[in-house]
């Protein structure tokens, strides 16, 4: 590979900056593997650009119309990842630990893809929970909404994963319809520059939606907004240099922060050395150490184990490190590979002498190269250490080395662990081993709110678990404290971080209108034909259909007993169902008002409604008594088209009785063709 | 009233500074009300109290036990509210004023301790989302959950509402389970030292659950830490200098603020002086302007009329506002009171000749105090100004004269009327006056991400509305960008505010221990009796029925479509069934299956199981043809104890047919004696 100069992606092209250039080493033998440079950028039209052109251009576009975006943006990458390992060799990566990075990054925009289609509709607004009553008539309501943020985000990234590193966050950010301003780390912006390439070339991205920065990023921050978003993932120092910066609180720029995090794991009491979970233990410590040489935010760096333990631990964990092999990835054998630069190399020697004023170094000598490994390069032995006064100590809480690094520490009893465990002042996670639900109810109460992510492995789920350091797309990654208080991924949750929820409030008519979905109380539409009739296009918000009555006889109930076998005595037997506390005598089956209820409906012929495929929040709410009489009102509540053939409906179901009290409501959904 | 020395309420007791006190004047004539300091506290241990005391004593508390906690401090208030009224009166406030703070304050602990009811389990933990499957043999899954901060939150109020404000922040904090600190603005804080005095003679906070500093915060901040919250309502410079705190950004210290917001106002273009809309702007911009004498930071400061109704506006606001009466509270007649503070007084008029700067003013002199008005108190006329050149001006929307002050301002077209609405850069509340349900959309597509509340008024909701300035406890207060990005109450929301969220990982049995509630693929445990036998506190979380198989046959179809009336084609008709592209052919109703389903698992004769009184998430998955079986299996998900008599249990139900394919799943739900 000879030195390229990496190109930035600004205002719809590719930009070669001139001067300001610095050199990008390998891991692997320092030798210089590209340039990068962005000077001569005007970040404030990149962000004018972001926030006029792709904004725009995405927040037309409905959910499961970027999520289809997502889907072919992750399938070029997986068409061309074999380009993207050959750059991610020279970070000093295995095989293994690219795989992580580049199918694990398409993967996140899979699963956003699919969580986008599955559980958001296809539309541009966001429902968030349910209609709020603000008044006793019911003609001033409340709903809460999310809509896109009409900013940029910029995405300030971490060197350790240049691919998944964006994807994780351009995934929530593109379905929620924001543009992105992505600026790599340094040290392995070649890897990011070539992955936003193939993404480029897909022409699948709206214009403006994408932009990169390969390079400082200058004076954008002095050109934020408040519908702005910076999400940051790196060291605490520079977290907070970008958080403090002015303009950060003048504009309220959302500030989201993924950074150091000292994460612990803990050995249940119940996990002695006979047990599954010990072994499950080791083996996740020195996983965690090794893979990406440690190079990980959520790798362990603290391992509690009871004291009685702290022996057999070490001597198991000795064992299996003795076995790690550490050399330049391509090479047959090797388990481990390099830091991503000596630069780091050096960082992670100088934390690694701070915490040995805790502790003791029992495996590895962090200042001499592994056997075999090139000088020039940023290789180095995984380091274990132990301590046993961890109360005594304060660096091995407060410093993370970020490489192939532990420290083991015991505690005396649960309570003891727990507050080990907090004190490291919030963390993105921690694991703990054990198969005893009692120690795991413990933990959780005592240690949840001081980590974003809890792991409880046991021999249950191990053979599935995707281990501690595994930050998922379903799951928040982010934690309280030290960790940068923030919140990225957790499926649909992340999404909702690129949008702004606002309360509305007015009339059910008007509120109906703005959210797309009947309220109660909106006004409902006269039909000539049943609604029923009527495809997913025809069909109206509002159309409604109102049954006669029907009488409910004692008959009725004995026959519908009998037949189903449904005998409980509050429909059968007077004397015991006036004796419960919520019927006045023998009440109708609920089943029997909803299966009436469906008689009253129903319009038999074919017609665009295919199925009745579910329901939603059924209540009870008045018994039907022998004799009483009821009637349905169906209104439609929503639709939801899926593909071009068919649809989703929400009915609104309101079953009544002759004095017009509602008996029960529900959902009724059904599926309709276009 | 005497000039009194408010006191502290700290480490759990009443502490009267004696040294650097201030006086506090009253808004009718300069008088002394009190005096007011907090030298001598030590604050890094009022935190470490309330951390240590507070917290662990309030998250022994399930939400619905501190809901109650909560009703109680509300009856108190309220019984004892001529108390504050009489505080109150030297604030400047109206009784209609000093009505919203008082009893609108208790009115919103009544409502946080309604809904905790209502919408939180009895318990610590709050369930976030569902079970997220991370494995494909679903030995590995995820679950979201909230647990109380271990922090403390600091709550810093503005002057306006020393009632309302504190408490819209104490309901959401206690029900989180995290202990306050209040420290309210000096120039109101002896009616919030009274209303605090009230809350702690009540007995029912748990000890070291609330403080008050009645003074300077001193070095609180440098002891905050990530599990701390600090809730910031007040100036924009103020909030600025908070948040750069170097221990905001050190320690990820949540950083709430609600802060200057220029909200708007738009009349609709189908809003002509003929329609209801119009005359309900300017009754909605008068009462915004006079309320609290406009000291409110939702109050109406830019209202966007189109061009050509300028002048219709200028005049009907000028013939409204003539009406008002400015003068002391307590004699006849008078419609609004005074500023808080001569103080305050200089501060508004320095703004409004800002504003001046940009605009003329057309109604109100703020240099000549109004008629009969003390001239030591802060009184002042509304002021209302006129921008013709509304693109041209600057100060309008960036300056907040926090008075009874606002600017009338013209637009050209719907989408000139948004942008104008957004170059406030963020605000509280924005509202729309319009019958028109497309203006109603195109103003929240538009402009919502600018704004957290939207009211949109009419002629069908403006006898119930609740108006322009008022947050609602079940609405969120807050907004983005200029109004600080913070975000309050919103029901639930709210409390959320207090919490962690944090993603679990293991097995089914290990997260359903922790989350009590069972998850699929945990153990089903057997049973000696059918678990309908168990009362609510003997049933364990788990235990299942299982029934056995009944054939459905086609004459059960045509018995049951018969019976109900529900002669859908697809239970009917072979060949228009077959057409359908979701059916086989002939297949049973749904309503069928869940009817034999509930016959299958009901045990008939009197016991716990008083009612099922409802069903959720209920599912179709695969048809039943004529000739299959079904079987259903029960499984106790989830307990919530209502009161001392009933509990509800939801229980997972599963009908599966003889291939054990999955027919339908839905989780029933059942009122159980205790």
């Amino acid at each position: 590979m000879t030195s390229t100069v990496l190109q930035n992606y600004i205002l719809g092209g590719w930009y070669t900056a001139s001067t300001g250039l610095s050199v990008i080493p390998s891991a692997l033998d320092g030798a210089a593997v590209a340039q990068i440079g962005s000077s001569g950028i005007d970040f404030a039209a990149a962000a004018a650009y972001a926030r006029q052109t792709g904004g725009p251009a995405l927040r037309a576009l409905t959910f499961h119309e970027r999520a289809k975006i997502l889907r072919g943006l992750a399938d070029a990458i997986n068409a061309r990842k074999e380009e993207l390992y050959a750059l991610s060799a020279h970070t000093g990566a295995t095989r293994t630990d690219s795989w992580i990075d580049i199918e694990g990054g398409a993967a996140t925009l899979f699963t956003y893809a699919s969580k986008g289609r599955r559980e958001l509709p296809n539309d541009r607004v966001l429902i968030d929970g349910g209609v709020e009553a603000l008044s006793k008539r019911g003609s001033f309501v409340g709903q809460h909404l999310y809509t896109s943020l009409q900013g940029v985000a910029v995405h300030i990234n971490a060197f350790n994963f240049p691919v998944w590193g964006m994807l994780e966050k351009l995934g929530p950010t593109l379905l929620a319809g924001v543009p992105a301003i992505v600026k790599p780390a340094t040290a392995s912006a070649y890897v990011t520059e070539h992955c936003v390439r193939i993404m480029v070339e897909t022409g699948l991205l709206p214009e403006g939606a994408l932009q990169l920065i390969a390079g400082s990023t200058g004076d954008l921050f002095d050109h934020l907004t408040g519908q702005d978003v910076v999400s940051f993932t790196g060291s605490a120092a520079t977290a907070q240099k970008l958080q403090n910066h002015p303009v950060i609180a003048r504009e309220s720029v959302r500030f989201v922060a993924e950074r150091d995090s000292l994460n612990a794991t803990v050995l249940g009491p119940d996990a002695t050395p006979e047990t599954p979970e010990f072994d499950l233990f080791i083996k996740e410590i020195v996983r965690e150490m090794t893979v990406k040489a440690g190079q990980k935010c959520t790798a362990i760096r603290r391992a509690f184990v009871p004291s009685a333990l702290m022996d057999a631990v070490e001597a198991a964990l000795r064992a299996r490190l003795e076995k790690v092999v550490v050399g330049n990835p391509v090479q047959d054998g090797v388990t481990m590979g390099a830091l991503i630069s000596t630069s780091q190399l050096r960082d992670v020697r100088g934390t690694i002498a701070k915490l040995a004023e805790d502790a003791t170094i029992v495996f590895g000598d962090p200042n001499i190269p592994p056997p075999g490994t090139d000088a020039d390069g940023a290789f180095i032995s995984p380091v274990l250490l132990r301590c046993d006064a961890p109360w005594a100590a304060r660096n091995v809480h407060e410093m993370e080395a970020f490489g192939p690094v532990s420290t083991l520490m015991p505690y005396t009893d649960l309570a003891d662990a727990i507050a080990l465990c907090n004190r490291g002042a919030g963390s993105l996670v921690m694991s703990l081993f054990t198969h005893d639900p009692d120690v795991a109810v413990a933990v959780v109460e005592g240690a949840a709110s001081f980590h974003g992510r809890v792991l409880i492995n046991d021999r249950d789920c191990a053979r599935e678990s995707t281990g501690h350091g595994s930050p998922l797309p379903a799951l928040v990654h982010g934690g309280p404290g030290r960790a940068g208080g923030g919140e990225e991924m957790g499926g649909i949750r992340g999404v909702k971080h690129y949008m702004q929820r606002t309360a509305l409030q007015g009339s059910p008519r008007i509120l109906s209108a703005v959210t797309r979905r009947w309220i109660s109380g909106a006004p409902e539409l006269e039909n000539t034909v049943h609604p029923f009739r009527e495809s997913f296009t025809q069909l109206a918000l509002g159309k409604t259909f109102t049954s006669p009555l029907r009488v409910i006889t004692l008959d009725d109930i004995e026959h519908f007993a009998n037949f189903t076998g449904d005998t409980f005595y509050a429909h059968m037997d007077e004397e015991a169902a006036a004796a419960n506390p919520f019927f006045p005598g023998r009440v109708a089956h609920g089943y029997l008002i909803l299966s009436f209820a469906a008689g009253l409906f129903v319009d038999p012929a074919p017609g665009p409604v295919l199925a009745n495929y579910g329901l939603e929040n059924l209540r009870f709410l008045k018994p039907v008594s022998p004799g009483d009489s009821i009637k349905v009102r169906l209104t439609a509540k929503a639709k939801n088209q899926r593909n071009a053939e068919y649809g989703e409906v929400t009915w609104d179901a309101l079953v009544t009785n002759q004095d017009d009290d509602t008996v029960a409501s529900y959902e009724l959904l059904t599926m309709n063709a276009i």
